[in-house]
């Protein structure tokens, strides 16, 4: 038997008033996921714990079988190894911005007038980056998308405990990093980092992309600010660990982040933006093909758009995008054989308050043996009375492997 | 958004054949708790783990967010903070009885007659006592209610590791006090002890208020006997742990204890006993008027009776207090705005019990924007199949401080 756990991020949510007291998920017509309510066992999960407000990264790696609050280490490494860097355990990770400095050093646009073309180029330029006095620091720049990159800094004596230099507010020069614990290896990294980010204006602000971009009366690319460090935790791949083949199919680079960190093969798709205008034929081919055709035999899922709108305290657009997936994806999800489906939310991001909340999660599980309880629908109040009452994150893999067949007994 | 955990003491039971197989909670009449069920999210809580016994103490240790595991060092500590000593980390404090010792040194009563005037001027003259070879040690007494009294050793080089002087029943001596593990400290600690047993019966047994007895043909209380030794752990206050700013409601020593502990401002109230005779006017009163008028914006509240009931195997007398409960302080909590109210007991105390027992409680959450479930009835069997399910006191501030917007993501 195969396994999926299938994550619509940020579902849940809270009663609105303006839906009559209902959550976006209730209020949404979704026959495939009742279906799925139907023939499968309910209940309601903590990513974490209850109450405990998880990011779309930390809750991933509870799911996956990984206690976020020993590995999660900062959202840098997750980033890089989500665009593409193989990071390896010690490596210190940032998330970086391209912004725009003046001459004086002062930071007039923190998203360098929101740059999408020509990053890579100038990442090529800085890859070339050595700092005097570090010479045996490795220094590896990987555009992401739009504004976003990320820097990794590979080598001795190197630490993560360093503080940010976005100066968060434009008008301010980047803030000065400091180590964070007094440790000579965390006044190393900060006293890299500042040079660094000194280095990065004078190798780039006379690059041609951005040149051009002056000429165009654009804000140029010309300064990197890094932020959210992390050193590059080490952790038993999820092959080993449960004895699967894994592929991860997801939108967005920070889940993708998350399956490379799990060793997990990452499955690309074209056409998905992460938001509620993906292409969501796309993302359920991807899924139909990977369930049926590959060699792998466990998937982790993610379809972001209902984190999105939530974000965005938009209540129409979470309902019918909602309405969408179930339309498009759970329709042929529902025709899969020989495989357990773990339907669930990262978290909820309910329209009021625009952000994650610690609510819980609604969950159903499908699949051949599992006891099917009489919950019919699928939504917060639903699942509530079903039959797997409240369960974590970390319960999932060891539940599904279970019902997959590949668990072991732990005693005789 | 504000919040109160509001925990009525001892409140669960388990069915009773004088009631028709119903709980006291059951068979009550409650109207306004039922109103707060109907309007709310309930669920069943373990304050600190399914079938653990919890102690009033270490259960509101777990609601505010302490693991008792680690915290919990002993009655005495919570006790002595109670009633007003200003007890630091590193203190051993006990529990104190004054009792009547004869010539020989006998305990003739435990309890001193149950004295309940005088101990303050006895206590006076205690509190300038000096232990020879040991006089770098401060010796703090303090007295309670009745014959209560509590002990404080502070300085440096003493443990909580030793056994009671208690000798529980008359007719003994006080028991010699040992360490318990074989450190220094305790072995110090358990010497300075029984000096100071013995002290205490020189220092008092011609004190006026014992002759004074002694004439009226009553006990003396001319000897201390210390029990419930522990040491005063160092943690984080509730305010800065949860970012509150927090007041604690109680009727008791040992509940105002805990709040000392956690940090939390203590509002004094008047007339409340701690049984079903207190002024429940009062103690609803001093609720409005806090959550109305205060800076405050996080609230323990503890009301005691039905526990004492409970204790007592009087389930009239527990059914009746939950009753003007229900009548006199939930009919305005009722009416309050802008909070989120947690409702619950902090340990169920049932009348064939006569004592604590480890059956789960019974929750309600009321506030703006919980999951409203389908049940509308308070008490123990109706609410287990309330949307919360099953969660445990750990929880509690997680979820609270979640909803009423204080808690911080964990991860992006």
């Amino acid at each position: 038997m195969k396994g999926m756990i299938l994550v619509m991020d940020g579902l849940g949510g809270r009663p609105l008033k303006e839906l009559n007291n209902q959550t976006t998920l209730q209020a949404a017509k979704t026959p495939n996921m009742d279906k799925m309510a139907e023939r499968g066992i309910t209940g309601i999960m903590d990513s974490i714990a209850p109450g405990i407000i998880p990011g779309s990264d930390t809750a991933h790696l509870s799911l996956l079988g990984y206690d976020p609050y020993e590995v999660y280490t900062g959202r840098g490494p997750f980033e890089a190894s989500g665009v593409g860097v193989d990071v390896i355990p010690g490596d210190i990770a940032f998330r970086c911005n391209f912004s725009t400095s003046d001459e004086d050093g002062i930071i007039t646009d923190r998203r360098a007038g929101r740059i999408r073309e020509g990053t890579k180029d100038i990442v090529d330029v800085l890859n070339t980056m050595v700092i005097e006095g570090y010479e045996d620091i490795e220094i590896i720049f990987k555009e992401s998308t739009g504004h976003r990159a990320v820097l990794v800094l590979r080598g001795e004596g190197l630490s993560g405990e360093v503080s940010d230099a976005d100066p968060k507010v434009e008008g301010n020069k980047p803030k000065e990093v400091k180590g964070l614990d007094g440790s000579p290896e965390a006044d190393k990294t900060a006293d890299i980092l500042n040079k660094l980010v000194v280095k990065s204006y004078e190798m780039v602000k006379d690059h041609p992309v951005n040149l051009k971009r002056i000429e165009e009366g654009l804000p140029p690319a010309n300064i990197i600010i890094p932020r959210g460090a992390g050193e590059v935790p080490e952790v038993e791949p999820i092959n080993e660990k449960y004895e699967v083949n894994s592929a991860c199919i997801a939108e967005t680079g920070l889940i993708m982040g998350i399956g490379r960190f799990a060793g997990m093969d990452i499955i690309e798709m074209e056409d998905v933006t992460g938001g509620v205008d993906t292409n969501l034929y796309n993302i359920r081919d991807t899924i139909v093909d990977q369930v049926n055709n590959s060699e792998h035999d466990f998937f982790l899922v993610n379809i972001d758009g209902a984190d999105e709108a939530g974000h965005d305290g938009n209540a129409k657009d979470k309902l019918e995008f909602i309405e969408k997936v179930d339309e498009i994806v759970m329709s042929e999800l529902l025709k899969l054989e020989d495989i357990y489906i773990f339907l669930t939310a990262d978290h909820s991001t309910p329209i009021s308050v625009k952000n994650h909340s610690g609510d819980p999660v609604p969950i159903i599980i499908n699949g051949p043996e599992v006891r099917v309880d009489d919950v019919k629908e699928y939504n917060e109040y639903a699942v509530a009375k079903g039959g797997m009452c409240r369960i974590r994150g970390a319960d999932v893999m060891n539940i599904l492997t279970d019902l997959m067949g590949y668990a072991h007994k732990f005693g005789a």
